[in-house]
């Protein structure tokens, strides 16, 4: 049927997860075929049953396959490849029909086959499967069994707390363990500070652009959202002092470090004054650090600043470690953190013991100093190829950032960055347009490219294809208007 | 220091934490004492690091030692029993300074050292400790680590949903995976009902007694609550039938199988005239069946009678496998579940990759089934055993109902419920009390009883006691009264 390249630096996975999605997309392999069993194939490649898993529930989850329970799985009925649901769906989202944001949420960064996710959140699977040793992970999952019939504390368990206490002061943040609450990731510390603190008719103020999935939570808490336009170096200060003056927010929600989706940072100093203007206009502070771990340096955040004082700290490992485990926390003064935890115990009770373990392990592994390293080195490396290829394709790269992620590209002007987009789509490749990420939906210029997925010329290619075809037409518009004046 | 029993059937884990509560206790390890190190406290007892981990972790957990990071572990300085604590938080709980269902969700089944549980809603730590078996969690833990750094689709890994479905199946729920999505357990299933479907204002039905944490978040979404007495056929139908004449209830929560806190169940026939009843008022049905994986027999359910039209359906591995990996399920008509998706989106993102793909191990070992059995006769046998004790202290247990956990049990008429649960605080037994089952609140003389653990000696001795004494305080108190007559 086909073989494998175990000399690749293609996880054996992938590279079954792509024949199959070939030979499916070819029509070698027909609608309806029946596919060999899971311990069939693996026998057959010489690969471990797990491996062929998988690889299979991917191709599952593309809807490219379908599992029919014992009898096995067998080449979906429907269109051959994954493509023409994004399409259909990413129609929808455009004619106002989808919820846009949850939208892509789920979509940008499901890994499909064929699909360049060039906006995504998220780093390849890839580059995080040192992340996890294996070793740590056994030895992690030996307690986690001794533990398994026990309930995991709501607060989370002590011991990792500890940790990811030593984690925070390590970055400055004079913190204990009786002041951190786990989390499943980043989202759940926004929905716990929306539900703890916000109540409908309140006004929250956000850097835009920011995080999409924030603003959708937002509305759906009744609040009103008073957008602030992020700069360079941090918030903008002048904006922020005035909104707080005409619509005394309760809350601020705000990415020091590494800003999604723009890459910047802020200066210390620009900190310090956000935090004065929380004293003077009396509001809560939340500061989102999700792609902290991915920053090279030793910036200062605000909790740092603050000691936490009218400030809520949240940050994950999803991103940098492994979205597979879906652990996030957060950090905040006792009576804070107690209203954060009545509304975990309500919503979920209290994350999983099994996934504290692991987690714990990793950090006491103290691999996790050094894969992080690693990972800096590698982002560093990608940013700066993908900003020489965006470049040369004629995106504008005013302000590259710091690291992490994001680089925030404005394409040229007069090029309509819908059509771009939908032609992307056509082509196969994922992008993200600035109005998601405008706290107001305004029209906006420009891109969130993920220097990952970026490097790849296929991106470019595309780009400069649309970015020269649009120069070329626009350029035929002008020579038309001057015959005609 | 100490030395273990390793013919007792008490897990190592548990011996261990039990002598150092009781070396604790008795000041033999005074407050600030510095104890072993893991490695130490292994090497010395013959066990491996993991066993003493876990017993560190709960006797941190239970606030009787600190972890200093790398410094190691000491006796906590504070009060050396957590029983103090307790007491306190019950005496704020009286005095309606806590909210007190969150209080219980968090406390009542803490399996702290020396707190007889007897009102817990789960079972004992070591019931569970064959659920997973060693093999399973190796297989689906080295799938996870292939795709840990993958990210699970927000409906559930497919496999696993349509292992669940087969599991629906076998209790004649017509569903296929597509119908299923995945959850932390029972609690966010409420959760994502909540958000989905009621909105302040909303009128929703429920039956009473029923499960705390529910009429918690339902009066935390400012919907107006309709209790509907629970009778040990099912609901009370006139009730239901009358109550949706004058309040029109959107929804209504229920629970069919194994009722929390009763253990009742329900006839067909009732619940055939319960889905009438939605038909007629045209409500939503939200069917709770996370005590269903207990009951030993084929029970009729809502989603079965009605395939899923009209009747949200969910459930949860917590109760019977393991609260460790917190995952539960939800089964609904495509457009419900597509809503119900979108919430679980915006509150957490996704499940955990690791947690489904041990659970699909699990399910797909096929011990599963067996180790139900085993549990529903341990069960079976508790429950007798604990009816006899408790019949013989005095309680009356007049519908003891079907199976499960629960026995539903009446003090004498004259005894003070409220003054024999604070005095079995004292006594180190947590009891809860019938009040906080009721939807609004109201006194109640009954008490929710744990099978499982009501059958120790030491609560029938306090109940004989505590309700003899009330006995021959009311003869004397009647003797004055009729002397003085």
């Amino acid at each position: 049927m086909f073989s494998l390249d175990r000399d690749s630096p293609t996880p054996l996975a992938d590279q079954i997860e792509q024949r199959l999605h070939a030979l499916i997309h070819s029509a070698q392999l027909p609608p309806g075929a029946r596919l060999n069993s899971i311990r069939q194939l693996a026998q057959r490649l010489g690969v471990s049953p797990n491996t062929v898993v998988v690889a299979y529930d991917r191709l599952v989850a593309a809807s490219l396959i379908d599992s029919r329970g014992t009898a096995g799985f067998f080449v979906a009925e429907g269109p051959a490849d994954a493509m023409p649901d994004l399409l259909t769906q990413a129609a929808r989202v455009e004619a106002g029909e989808e919820q846009e944001a949850v939208w892509l949420a789920q979509q940008a960064n499901d890994q499909k086959a064929g699909v360049l996710l060039a906006s995504s959140g998220a780093l390849p699977a890839t580059w995080l499967e040192d992340a996890i040793p294996a070793a740590a992970v056994q030895r992690g999952l030996a307690r986690a069994t001794a533990g398994m019939a026990s309930r995991c504390p709501p607060q989370g368990l002590p011991m990792l707390r500890e940790r990811i206490a030593m984690l925070l002061r390590s970055q400055g943040v004079a913190v204990d363990a009786g002041r951190i609450l786990t989390t499943y990731g980043g989202t759940q510390a926004i929905d716990l500070i929306c539900r703890a603190f916000l109540r409908p008719g309140d006004t929250v103020a956000v850097e835009t652009p920011g995080y999409f999935l924030l603003f959708d939570r937002l509305r759906q808490a009744g609040v009103t959202i008073v957008p602030v336009p992020r700069r360079p170096d941090g918030i903008d200060l002048d904006a922020l002092d005035a909104a707080c003056t005409r619509h005394r927010p309760r809350l601020l929600f705000i990415q020091s470090v590494l800003h999604n989706p723009t890459g910047w940072g802020s200066t210390a100093a620009n900190l310090h004054r956000v935090l004065m203007l929380a004293q003077r206009h009396d509001f809560l502070i939340a500061e989102d650090d999700v792609q902290g771990h991915f920053h090279p340096g030793a910036p200062t955040r605000l909790a740092q600043l603050s000691g936490l004082e009218r400030v809520i700290y949240y940050s994950s490992f999803c991103k940098a470690m492994s979205p597979a485990l879906r652990l996030g926390y957060m950090a905040a003064e006792p009576a804070l953190l107690k209203a954060l935890m009545r509304e975990k115990i309500i919503s979920v009770l209290t994350t999983a013991a099994l996934n504290e373990y692991v987690l714990l392990e990793v950090l006491a592994a103290g691999r996790w100093r050094k894969h992080l390293d690693r990972l800096q080195q590698r982002l560093a490396a990608a940013r700066a190829a993908a900003t020489q290829q965006l470049r040369q394709a004629g995106v504008l790269l005013e302000h590259p950032g710091e690291g992490g992620l994001f680089l925030w590209g404005t394409l040229p002007a007069g090029v309509d960055v819908d059509h771009v987009v939908k032609e992307a789509f056509r082509a196969g490749i994922l992008l993200v347009r600035g109005a998601t990420f405008a706290a107001d939906g305004a029209r906006d210029p420009h891109i969130r490219f993920n220097a990952a997925f970026s490097q790849q010329p296929r991106l470019a290619d595309f780009l400069r294809d649309q970015l020269s075809a649009t120069t070329s037409a626009q350029r035929a518009v002008e020579r038309a208007r001057s015959r005609i004046n």
